[in-house]
This record gives C-alpha cells, sequence and structure tokens, in this order.
C-alpha cells in the first residue's frame, strides 16, 4: 500500500524555523510514531536500509528568505508525510489522527503547530495499491522535481536527473516494498530503451544543520525510445507514478527527492521560476 | 596545437538559412580545405574516430527565429573553427587565410559569405600548445555550454552535464590529440573526486535536415572533492580549459557541445537567459 497524507498545521506564535526544517519534521514524525509503535519507529530511524517512508519539508504560504522561514502565528503550513508500506502507513495514521481529532499539536524545534487537516486527497495527497501503479502512461512522462533531488554514485553525489539514476532510485523502492512483483528482465529493458527527452532546471543547495545537500529541482522529460513491451511500458508507468510517494533519490526522509509526475499545465510548467524563494509548486497554486 | 579561429564574415545577399547551420558550414570548411590538401580533408569527413577539429554554427547578431535564421545583407556573422593539431591548423589556415587576403568569399548552402576578419584572439579565438594547458586553476571550474552539448550512453543520448561524461569526453580527446602525455591514473584519481557543484540550465533541439539533436546548453560547475595530487589538479585544469578548443560530447564538429571556462562575471551568468533565441553568449557581448 501507498499513502501520501497532505498535512495542514499552523504555529501557535510567530515562528522562525531553518529552511529546509525536514529534519525537525522526521523527528517529530518519529516521536508520535514512537508513541504507538516504538519498534517501527526505531526501525524508521535506524535501517540503513532503503527507507519505507518518505517526508517534505514545511511550505507555508509565506515566503522564506534564505534559510530561514518567518512564518506568522496562524499561518497554513503544508507537509507530505508518505508511507511505502502498509504498517508504515497504519502507524503514522495511529500517530497523527487521533491527535487531529483532538485538536492536538506537533511540536517542530520550539514551536507548537496546530494539526488542522489531514487529506489522502490530490494534489498533494493520495493512496493507491502497488498493482493500480502498473499501467501504460504513454512512452513519454514528464516528472517535476518540487525540493532539490541527488544521487550517490561511488561516493559522490550527482544532483542530476538522469535517467539510470531516476529510474534506478524508483525501481529500488519497488523491489524493497512492492507486494507485485516485475522480473529485473523487464527493468532491464525499460533502463534501456529510457532517454531523457528534456530537461529545465537548476540545482539548489539545502543546508541542515551538520550537512549541506545540492540537489536538482525542475522538469525532467523521459521518453521510452523505440519498441518496448507492454510490461516495461506499464512498469514505466509505475516507477513514474511511485515518484509520488516515494520520492527520487538521496535523503528522502529528509525532505529530499519529492517529485511527482507533471500535469500538462501552463502552472505546473513555469513552477519554481522564482528562484530565490525555496518553494514547491503549492505555493504558486495557493 | 591547439587553435580557436574567430571568423567574421556577411552575406553579400539578404540570406536566410536553417538554424542551425552548421552542416553547412562543415561542409563549406571541407571544400576549402579540399582545395590545400584532399587527403586531410577526407580523412576530416571520414574518420570514424575522434575528430581532430570542432566547430560552431553561424551567430549572426541578428536573432534567429525558430529554426530560421534570417540575416540582412551585410551583417557581420561569427564563426568558430577549432584546431586540435598542426596539421588540421595547418590545412584550415592554408584553405582561410590567402581567401581572407584577397578579399575572398565562402558559400553556405546558396549564399555567398564574404570574409572579413579571422582572429586567434579572445574571447572567442585563441591558440595553445597542450602543455600551456597543465595548470592548476584551483578546485572548482565553471563551464558555460553555449551550443547544445550530448553524449552517448548505452545507444542513448544523455543531454546532461554529467561529470563523468563531460570530462571523460574531454579526456578522450586528450588522448587522441595531445602530445603530452597524462597517466591514465591521474585521470582516474581526477575523475573520481569530481562532482557536479551546481547546475543551471536547459534542454535545446536542435534539427539538422535528417535528425534532430537535444542538448544542453547553461552552466555547470564541477568541483575536486576531497585531497587530489597536484598532477590531478592541473589536469583537471587542463581538460577544462581543452573544452574551449574542442568543444565537449557529441557532434562537436557539427556546432554542438561548444564549451568554455565560465568568466567569472555577471554577464556570464545571465547568457542564454533568453531562451527562444538561439544565440550565444557573444550575442549579449554584441
Amino acid at each position: 500500500m501507498l499513502a501520501a497524507i497532505d498535512l495542514r498545521m499552523y504555529p501557535k506564535t510567530d515562528a522562525e524555523l531553518p529552511h529546509p526544517c525536514a529534519h525537525l519534521v522526521h523527528a517529530a514524525l518519529l516521536d508520535a510514531v514512537r508513541s504507538v509503535d516504538p519498534s517501527l519507529s526505531s526501525e524508521m530511524h535506524d535501517t540503513s536500509q532503503v527507507k519505507p517512508f518518505a517526508l517534505s519539508t514545511l511550505w507555508p504560504r509565506t515566503r522564506a528568505s534564505g534559510d530561514t522561514l518567518a512564518v506568522p502565528k496562524y499561518t497554513e503550513c503544508r507537509l507530505r508525510v508518505c508511507a511505502l508500506t502498509r504498517p508504515v502507513f497504519e502507524a503514522v495514521s495511529a500517530a497523527l489522527f487521533p491527535r487531529l481529532a483532538s485538536n492536538g499539536s506537533i511540536r517542530l524545534a520550539s514551536h507548537e503547530f496546530k494539526l488542522l487537516h489531514a487529506a489522502l486527497e490530490s494534489p498533494y495527497g493520495g493512496a493507491a495499491e502497488y498493482a493500480d501503479l502498473l499501467h501504460d502512461r504513454g512512452a513519454g512522462i514528464d516528472l517535476r522535481f518540487t525540493s532539490p533531488a541527488t544521487f550517490r554514485r561511488r561516493g559522490l553525489n550527482v544532483p542530476l536527473p538522469d535517467p539510470m539514476l531516476v529510474y534506478g532510485s524508483l525501481w529500488q523502492k519497488w523491489q524493497a516494498f512492492s507486494n507485485v512483483q516485475v522480473p529485473e528482465s523487464v527493468f532491464e529493458e525499460m533502463s534501456a530503451a529510457l532517454a531523457l527527452s528534456r530537461m529545465d532546471g537548476h540545482t539548489r543547495v539545502w543546508k541542515f544543520p551538520r550537512y549541506m545537500m545540492t540537489g536538482f529541482v525542475g522538469i525532467a522529460g523521459y521518453e521510452l525510445v523505440g519498441k518496448v513491451s507492454a510490461a516495461a511500458r506499464e512498469l514505466f508507468g509505475a516507477l513514474s507514478s511511485l515518484a509520488f510517494f516515494a520520492g527520487v533519490g538521496y535523503r528522502t526522509t529528509m525532505g529530499m527527492g519529492q517529485c511527482r509526475v507533471a500535469a500538462d499545465t501552463a502552472e505546473d510548467d513555469t513552477a519554481d521560476s522564482d528562484r530565490d524563494v525555496p518553494q514547491e509548486s503549492s505555493c504558486h497554486a495557493v
């Protein structure tokens, strides 16, 4: 099972937070999960394997300046919590939904954020079974990278939407968590035919307390070149759709690599055009 | 020996040309070389090896619309012809310079272009020995890709400024043409430490008569991460400098992959910002 929870909250007092603050979100989420399922919480924290969840950083409607987010009290902020397995979704739900129902809050650094709303609805939330994802979406798909995406290769970061790295990362997650098995040969056929058809973007640096990460934001188009089997086209569609839940690349549990199939709209193409402002495309839609 | 000839010319009548028209430049150059050295001309044409020259397309001061270049008569146009070996430089010189001295012209499609000026001077021309290039330019270097650059990997194009592909392409040219040998181990040390530190750009499609090519234009910063030997830093400087003469990637003899170390100026960073206009940064400087 796959779920993306679109979570809204506001700070009870004026809040100043680092941007990104996904490490604070990460800590708050694991805290919340610990209260309902301590062993799952430590598994989510400790495993060095591919992790069964992804997070966004906090995106208020106000704009950030540099590496700081100044959020006036009562300002609605958005957050995505994505689960790649049913146990994680159930634990996150058990941690969040009762708290929501009781007008509860979560704490990011020293700031209390009142939970407002959590939904599994588009455009930022959703739910699906892995099997649902396996359908042909065509030979060309655009992905929008709304938070910095980077990949590891031979010990170095590669902040580029390279088809091999992007779809390799998604395939790794599919293999780790999907209850629907797809033969490796189908992935090999797909990736041998997969080219980058277009790209428009730039790198952005995210400063975390103990390290900086450079990643790609923008849009990238992928295309299956030549004739491929129906199974390969379906896997291409599935992995592309999986990006919405799993993110791509490195540190997706720290807000990086938020990514989704780009809708064919003008809004989508112009998102993230204001480069000195950290934002996801949602900021434009508000 | 390395040389970049900054060639200026104007059409004697109003000219309409395809954009890019580097295939026409390519044909005209080989024609001109044929008149002085037929065997070198066919070698330049036929060899499937790494080619010992690179060309830009024609860049007039006027702007192009879509895939067409409308050049009013007497409009100065710029062209770069780069030679990676002394024999090629000598043949190109013998083909061009007497023609220049005698007020001669070259023909692109049905249009006669009067040769105005050819110079080995910066910012678009230059000359160097391979040995000159081998010096430490620091651990971080920005490259500006002024015409679409793409690379081949497993039969597919990769239109991204991936450090492995960019510096792999330059290293291939260094090995093919440099009279200064650098051990493979130095390249290996350098490339193992080489990361992409920043990127800002997009893909652009160039339509040639029989095919379309998608490549990357924009800026990419490369950085040696960690401690590397002096020899590796010098090779990093050398290959970065080589880009000015050799171009990078695929079809550099057809105007693609024009590239140079980016100067640390505002002009350089904002070049190519006008996306519907095919241009090199020179168009801004005029």
